[in-house]
């Protein structure tokens, strides 16, 4: 059959992540204690959980068509409710009908990058960037191209450089996360924000707004969503309940307006027909009866304090590293000069069973060497105050060591 | 944003039954009760809700994780309840490390074409055929062919002429639902199978074999599925629980081997990520606890009484019309001499509120103009004899008008 695959089958690296996860996925199907700072995951105990057990049984005993097909945008009364946080949460008004729901985000995003991309077509991103865009812009044979970034997000002074360097007309999209990226915490400040968008309209390309994270801002502040401060229709956003429903759910998002949201339909069609029923059902209820809201003043709160106690700690223990501390997520970026990442990973899993993922696969070239990332949401705080410990402990050995 | 659109959106046609589809939802939406030929979806009476509802509220209070990611390629448990499933079912053994748990089996198929498929590969399917793989099919550029079909299935011996004319090294491979076929309801015969066993090992294609229906034999009949028959690994097999489980829940798979099978998970995590968690703790219940059994038969049993009264009210009042009676699946296609399918369809909606779909769109040629595809699985007993009588009215009225 290989001798079958397609061209675009090439595109396919192995993961460099592969070894590290498959190690950890080991040792807790053994039935190890690991520290969890690796997958962007929830703490289950910011979700309502009983309240979503409830739903879930009335659901089905309630509506036996629950268990078919609902039309491919989505139920109409979820487009409605996820309209309306749109609105309370993004600060955009968007009539439901330009929503289409997917299954996760993830999905969402496979679906503009069809909808966009050639093989060949220049996309930027943050520079580290979400791993799985990145995998997915690669499949589509992108050219991807990473502009840096510091602690105000995205640096668009060096991405304006970039631009006006080349051919313009070739950059397709700009993809960020502009509040509380994964993997590096940082958002985008409001100066940032509007400059992207003035770029966006001087060269002509479309912003991709992953907003994971928006609703998990741990600090007293309101940055503006990208989609509300667009005048020109330039953002798409892209959404998702996976941070304060459940990862697992794959219910996300996206608001796109026709004749591009009629295409959008008839691909989504023939990927995942719909996005699963049960999961819809239950966000509908999750966000009328209003159980989104606790999840996220729990959330925030939950996550406040870890990143609190993760932050002490790093100061404490490892005073060598570089950080910016997050203002939002679930998710911090530590420099921990003179390290290899991606070993010192596989070490810290090892004989300390922690669990995180070095920076440099979410790295678009070949930086990131001396990053680790740490998901704070999991562990409770006792093992993130013990983790950050292991961590200084294997970098003291490290810096002996060399 | 048009401007920026990539050359595959080219691809994508604004459906011929977008229009049928939307008069239906109409007066579905205005509360009218509608008879429903149209989709293809099972009698939720047939499939166990009560138990269903009952373990999905266990699954969230018992396994708090049971909200998050799992595994790209599928919880580990359910993967070995499918391998078992597919043994009992399918007719072979398969390891279940070779299972890949996808998000509904439009996603394998999607997954199948992209690892297969580059613009311009000739791809060969009955004609008509499965009309959301034909749409997935051109998204991807592939060159269709349809061969045509008897009552035995698809013509193999049509099949054999198309790969002689041509130059066979292009043909990347055939899809095929040979069981209940929607939208015909054919079946291959076992001659046919063994004859396109061999043209794939002559002109070396891939088979993908679409399993959708092969839970739902109505007779007292047993066809071995093709990959129970494949000595050469050239059929890649696509099942799932929708007919039998719910269309909703999205639960799927395909059986891969390496290296093709860690290609497909590294695609699929940026399609789906993962399939649903919550419908892939419900599959493995529903398939531990053999409710699946219980649905199987009870599916069959109702669908095998449906199809009986429908035949005998087509034979009764409406002769001229020429079918293929259905062994197996939920759908019989209808050819009503003289009709134009989509007038008809659009008419009979309009007139009888009576939801079906031309039989044209399905059809890879300008063929199957006189055609209609019923779904005989969600009407009761009472409203299939009365659709079907005013079917007969309308094709009486088309008739003395021309």
């Amino acid at each position: 059959m290989i001798d079958l695959l397609s061209t675009r089958t090439r595109y396919i690296e192995s993961s460099e992540l592969a070894e590290i996860v498959s190690k950890i996925e080991s040792l807790v199907n053994r039935g190890y204690r690991v520290i969890p700072f690796a997958v962007g995951e929830p703490d289950p105990s910011a979700i309502p959980i009983k309240e979503l057990s409830k739903i879930l049984a009335d659901i089905l005993a309630e509506n036996p068509s629950s268990i078919l097909y609902t039309p491919t945008e989505g139920i109409e009364d979820l487009r409605k409710e996820i309209a309306n946080f749109i609105y309370r949460y993004d600060g955009y008004r968007v009539d439901y009908d330009n929503i289409i729901v997917t299954s996760g985000a993830t999905l969402a995003i496979d679906l503009i990058l069809r909808l966009f991309i050639d093989p060949g077509d220049i996309v930027i991103v943050e520079n580290p960037s979400y791993i799985n865009t990145i995998h997915a812009l690669k499949s589509y044979g992108a050219k991807i191209i990473g502009v840096k970034m510091d602690s105000r997000g995205m640096d668009t002074y060096a991405l304006e450089e970039i631009l006006r360097s080349m051919d313009s007309n070739r950059v397709k999209l700009v993809y960020t996360m502009p509040l509380g990226q994964n993997p590096t915490g940082i958002s985008m400040d409001l100066d940032r924000r509007r400059h992207l968008l003035e770029l966006a309209s001087q060269y002509n390309f479309i912003i991709v707004e992953d907003t994971a994270y928006n609703y998990l801002v741990l600090d007293n502040i309101y940055i503006p969503s990208l989609k509300s401060m667009d005048r020109e229709r330039r953002v798409i956003s892209v959404g998702t309940l996976s941070k304060v429903m459940g990862t697992g759910f794959r219910v996300g998002w996206t608001v796109l307006e026709e004749p591009i949201k009629s295409m959008a339909i008839s691909i989504k069609q023939t990927v995942d027909f719909c996005a699963p029923a049960i999961s819809q059902y239950l966000a509908l209820e999750f966000l009328r009866r209003g159980l989104i809201d606790i999840s996220i003043d729990r959330s925030r709160s939950i996550y406040r304090a870890k990143r609190d106690v993760l932050i002490e700690a790093v100061n404490t223990y490892i005073s060598e590293a570089i950080y910016v501390k997050p203002i939002a997520g679930m998710f911090i970026m530590l420099h921990l000069p003179g390290i290899d990442g991606i070993k010192f990973a596989k070490e810290l899993i090892e004989k300390y069973h922690v669990a995180l993922l070095p920076g440099k696969p979410f790295y678009i070239d070949n930086s990131g060497r001396e990053s680790i990332r740490i998901c704070f949401a999991r562990p409770s705080i006792e093992d993130i105050e013990i983790g950050i410990r292991y961590i200084a402990d294997l970098y003291r050995s490290y810096i002996s060591r060399s």
